[in-house]
């Protein structure tokens, strides 16, 4: 942890449950509009839809679009595949309004406030700011500040979220650390001269569901189970 | 106060005491090196040295400069002035990161906190996010989230920054309050469609002190003695 003096941390699947948190809030919408569906099918669709949405993005295809403007196309194209057809505007809205509002993994709070007493923490998402603040109020975490992929104009793996976040705290890159628990997030931080923490999320696609393989030892300067042990390996 | 979703604060002078806290840094800096000066007069100079500074950034003279660069210009003009000589690069940093940790004024830690139970709560300043993190830290202040110059390459009253930071938000520049002391900076904020707050900060320039005359009432959407006054309008 030598010369750390920020941590910057991914936010779906690190620090809150994207997947628990769609399902849940699906189930009470459908409900609510007598609807049933393959919710956790949903999700996992959804979520699946991120990455080579982003990529119209991040090749150049499209200009600059927001998270909520990626899942708005993305679910708009799967909900009738999942039985949920007479999606009008406002219910796809609601839909993708659930990305705003999702559960801390338990540690999560608890870590982040103990990290805060010796370390500058904000997040670095995909996410836009405006959705990262929405996160955060409802989750009851407090950042010093946050990095949304709109203040970079660029989504993760690009570099120039990695050193841009470490630019706006006046640090040098390997004066931050990312938090992550997606290895290939962790690998293209590395490559911009980053200090990287693992950390396991199993349950994040779902029990016994493993979509990127753990890393091996060493791979990244730290490894951890949850943020509580982080704290404690950090000192805090 | 309809429809106001977040509130962004200007914060040197509006939110903590920029004259007051650079005096007892002045104060403590000369006592440990047998230098003693006009330190009351060295923090109304440097002051008064800031927006002539970023003027030249704003009309394009000069590429972007953050404020640590600015003040780190106009200290090594001014200290010889006010007999302080000989000051070599680590002295003009000591000096420069005086700005980074100034009190907050009475009110602005326990207004800003219970603003914060109801709306969205930012700094809007001249700042750069590095220099408003270390800020807000010291201070003991909680924002949801920081907005610095550097992140819009934009200095007040550019209209990049207030319509930048409502964006960012995901809000209507009508759904955001500036709060400043400064008529000026309000003024602008207000060109751009965004509610206005004005605090009465009286000793921002020393006791007795008048730099902008107070505005004439119905001038901003509100008018308050301070952050506490503030938070009791707003419900909080």
């Amino acid at each position: 942890m030598d010369g750390v003096r920020a941590m910057l941390f991914d936010t779906f699947g690190t620090v809150v449950d994207w997947r628990g948190g769609l399902i849940k809030h699906f189930q009470t919408w459908g409900a609510a509009r007598g609807i049933t569906a393959d919710w956790a099918g949903l999700a996992d669709s959804w979520r699946l839809a991120y990455v080579p949405s982003m990529e119209t993005v991040r090749t150049g295809q499209r200009g600059w679009a927001d998270l909520d403007e990626l899942q708005r196309e993305s679910v708009a194209e799967l909900a009738p595949r999942f039985g949920i057809t007479a999606l009008h505007g406002d219910g796809v809205e609601e839909l993708v309004r659930m990305w705003h509002d999702l559960p801390p993994w338990p540690d999560s709070v608890e870590g982040l406030r103990k990290l805060r007493t010796r370390y500058v923490v904000a997040p670095l998402s995909n996410g836009h700011v405006a959705l990262l603040v929405r996160l955060a109020r409802a989750a009851g975490i407090t950042w010093d500040t946050v990095f949304g992929a709109d203040i970079f104009q660029h989504y993760k793996p690009d570099p120039e979220t990695y050193l841009g976040a470490a630019a706006l705290l006046g640090c040098e890159p390997g004066e931050v650390m990312l938090v992550a628990c997606h290895p290939s997030d962790l690998d293209a931080a590395a490559a911009c001269g980053l200090r990287t923490c693992y950390v396991s999320r199993p349950l994040e696609y779902g029990p016994g569901v493993v979509v990127e393989a753990p890393p091996e030892k060493g791979r990244f300067t730290l490894r951890v189970e949850d943020l509580l042990e982080l704290s404690r390996i950090a000192g805090c």
